[in-house]
């Protein structure tokens, strides 16, 4: 392809601004992009996949572009004050406690099964990966530069943001559009309030009760982070203090990264994120899948097909399809039609992908591909919009199918343009590959053993005895038996 | 297996004895094992395979017996002082300069490739693997304790450990058997020695050099902590001051296992390790393979026969059995030779584990299964001897094989005896798989072809067009397109 066919016109919605935004990077053409990734105390569901698959296809796109991108995406490996309902509470040091291991050792667990399940879905994996409790220094030094610029304050050995001295000088609420005075009003009365100036004010750093496993010492006390912290320290260290893209899910937009502006706000002065991106939720029943709402399926349950509300297994593929079958910010909800009508458009796109390869280049023409390529990437260019872009891809696979059954004709130049442009828009942008191989193997083995099991009866039925054995030794050979049933000949793999 | 027929009477080589003693874990049946990993700054070679594949066999065999294994291997991803020769030289920092890159996104990229070539070759995960990085507040407590306890000082900013104070009242040297006046004579004078107060002390905290990447605050400097370190403090954290089983390189006895039992001794008082275990190194043409000495060949070079000393591919199974073949603490010497006869062992073994599944029951019994199963078990527990285990699985072979061929019988008692261990030897203890599906997937559709263009020469030849057109049309529905070329038919998956 040319390089005019791949027109940086990306635009994207901007959550800080709620509105799309010509994207321009800082340091062009190096990307930073931080995702808030899992907490690793229990295995990935398909709300996990949400955001892992859209900003991937983020990623890819931008890399599609030329850029040279930089992602982090985190683990949460450090228990952490989630919300007011179960403040000072560390899920992970409670899981250990109960199961009496090390919660490290948990954390590993969860988190090689959820990159298992990454690269399942064919995620690409992230430039650095950091672990919240392996940058616990990088964010004792946060709290100290918030509490050195007054906007925090130490209360029986933990450490408090004050949202309220804060808000008199920047704004908390800009990113969620919350005014305080709303989350003030909200805000309940919860063990732990006591400490707190106003119970607006959020923990950045926490003393551990004495049963809290996961601690580190500090200034103020043995305690850990705020769960707020580790992003912004992360990021900082990896991407700057002021850097592109920050992705999470759209119910992280409040409080986890309104704190997090807040904090970097507070520590170096600036804005940390030039576009704020959230994917939406997966529902089910129209209610958010989530672990804490206990109605999630996880990965593993959709690719083996072990839970009460799947019909059937998914495969990774499917799943991937599924979600890139909906923009990022919408609502996708789990329904098994839905994703047995995915597992079908998939199977559609990847056999139009093969017999693309058989396509004969003719002298005439019936098909403007410049003028296809250009609408499917207005799409991706248009917040990436994949529902519009596989909508082209099928376009794309009605002109295969017209060609293929020669209907229609296309010259050289326009076939590879086609070629080109199909493979970088579903293998490279969309991330989808072929699970095909194995299972078309053993087909081919059928259909060849079936024609074999033929020429074999046809040789007995002409009493053609030499074809016959020749058939049946050669196949012992081959290690493959025959067995003469009253149902006819069955053959295995011995 | 009846319980008696898996007795408990491990001898382990203890390098710090010198001798095999029985293996009694400290907290039965728990047993810790931390085990020097990787350090992440480029592609693991056939010299990493070896402690991860030894110490998979121990971590195997001894959840086998039934101990609840805790097994943490770190990954080094802080550049360290590797040895004398480039000391105040973080290697991984100095790529990153070199690249342009964030030392993390390296160690990332390497530490990912690594752990993907470790599954091919089915080494277990361990239950933790902490990162250098992620541990600089346990490593700074650590240096703190032993300046505190009077083994250490403080120099220009960094932090020695004070080996010959430490050697008056301790014994540094017990595990190498170097004694310090030997080590004194022929350390070399370098770089920055001037801070020390004697030759044969080590950093255990250094300074950053201004344009040194790595680095975190300390109360003594910018910096990062010494090499040995992080698997003194690391190895603390997860399994206590006190645990079972440290592992790692011949090579790293001295300095970096007798500097860990230094910094341990020094800063809790007593002895951090009960067995020391060391494997020995890969050689080619009688030298260490290693990254210093540029002889190395990567892991993913066997897996694809990428390079210019070997004659072929060798699977990660090869691989896996080429190092069993061998005794953990001899050398092991790469050659073609020696690998292809691993893949003949390797694949003669796979293919008895699948006669065996055909052998049938007899009333009479030639084999005294017990007294096989008795004389295994005690390879395994001779200090993890896997060749003389291997030995006795071809000694199983050479039964299965003739009971095969009728020339022996076997009673139901002993085949369910020979089946259920031979199975825990070769896939549970051993981790050896199969991975000859696709291969032998591939051979099965090469040789269905070949006697399909056989049979439909001959048809040609016999003037039978219609079963020569049958052939023809049954395989292009199935997928397969066949060209007849001077050289006879040749034919392609369409």
């Amino acid at each position: 392809m040319s390089t005019e066919l791949k027109p940086n016109k990306l635009q994207l919605y901007n959550s800080l601004s709620r509105a799309k935004e010509l994207f321009v990077p800082i340091n062009s053409p190096n990307v930073g992009m931080y995702v808030c990734g899992p907490t690793v105390y229990g295995d990935a569901h398909l709300g996990h996949a949400r955001p892992a698959i859209a900003f991937d296809l983020v990623f890819r796109y931008l890399k599609h572009l030329g850029y040279k991108v930089r992602y982090v995406r985190n683990i949460t490996d450090v228990g952490h004050l989630e919300n007011d309902a179960d403040q000072g509470e560390d899920k992970i040091a409670k899981k250990a406690r109960v199961e009496q291991l090390e919660p490290m050792e948990i954390a590993q667990f969860f988190s090689d099964r959820y990159l298992d399940n990454m690269d399942a879905l064919n995620v690409l994996r992230p430039s650095i990966q950091p672990r919240a409790s392996g940058h616990i220094p990088e964010q004792t030094e946060m709290v100290q530069s918030i509490l050195d610029n007054g906007f925090a304050y130490e209360s029986g050995g933990s450490v408090y943001f004050d949202v309220v001295k804060y808000n008199q000088k920047h704004h908390y609420g800009k990113l969620s559009g919350r005014n305080i005075e709303d989350t003030l009003e909200n805000t309940r009365q919860l063990e732990g309030q006591h400490e707190k100036r106003d119970s607006v004010d959020f923990a950045i750093w926490k003393k551990a009760a004495p049963e809290h496993i996961m601690r580190w010492k500090s200034p103020w006390s043995d305690g850990f982070p705020g769960w707020h912290m580790e992003c912004s320290a992360m990021s900082a260290k990896y991407l700057g203090t002021q850097f592109d893209i920050h992705g999470g899910g759209m119910d992280l937009r409040f409080p986890h990264h309104e704190s997090e502006i807040a904090q970097s706000v507070a520590a170096n002065g600036h804005d940390p994120v030039k576009y704020w991106m959230h994917n939406n939720m997966v529902t089910i029943n129209g209610q958010k899948m989530g672990k804490s709402l206990g109605n999630f399926i996880t990965l593993d349950e959709f690719f083996t097909g072990s839970h009460a509300l799947l019909h059937q297994a998914y495969s990774p593929m499917t799943i991937r399809f599924f979600m890139l079958q909906a923009h990022y910010r919408s609502t996708l909800d789990f329904s098994n039609e839905a994703l047995i009508a995915a597992q079908k458009g998939f199977e559609k796109l990847m056999k139009a992908m093969e017999t693309l390869s058989k396509i004969k280049v003719s002298n005439q023409n019936d098909f403007d591909i410049k003028a296809w390529i250009t609408a499917s990437y207005e799409a991706i260019d248009d917040d990436f919009n994949s529902p519009i872009l596989i909508a082209q891809l099928f376009e794309a696979v009605r002109m295969i199918n017209l060609l293929h059954d020669g209907k229609a004709q296309i010259d050289a130049e326009n076939l590879s343009l086609l070629v080109t442009s199909l493979h970088a828009f579903v293998f490279e942008i969309l991330g989808l590959n072929s699970e095909a191989s194995q299972s078309s193997q053993n087909d081919i083995t059928a259909g060849l053993m079936q024609l074999l099991i033929e020429l074999r009866q046809n040789a007995k039925t002409n009493k053609d005895w030499p074809t016959a054995d020749l058939i049946r030794n050669r196949l012992t050979e081959i290690g493959i038996g025959i067995k003469d049933t009253k149902e006819g000949a069955v053959w295995e793999v011995l």
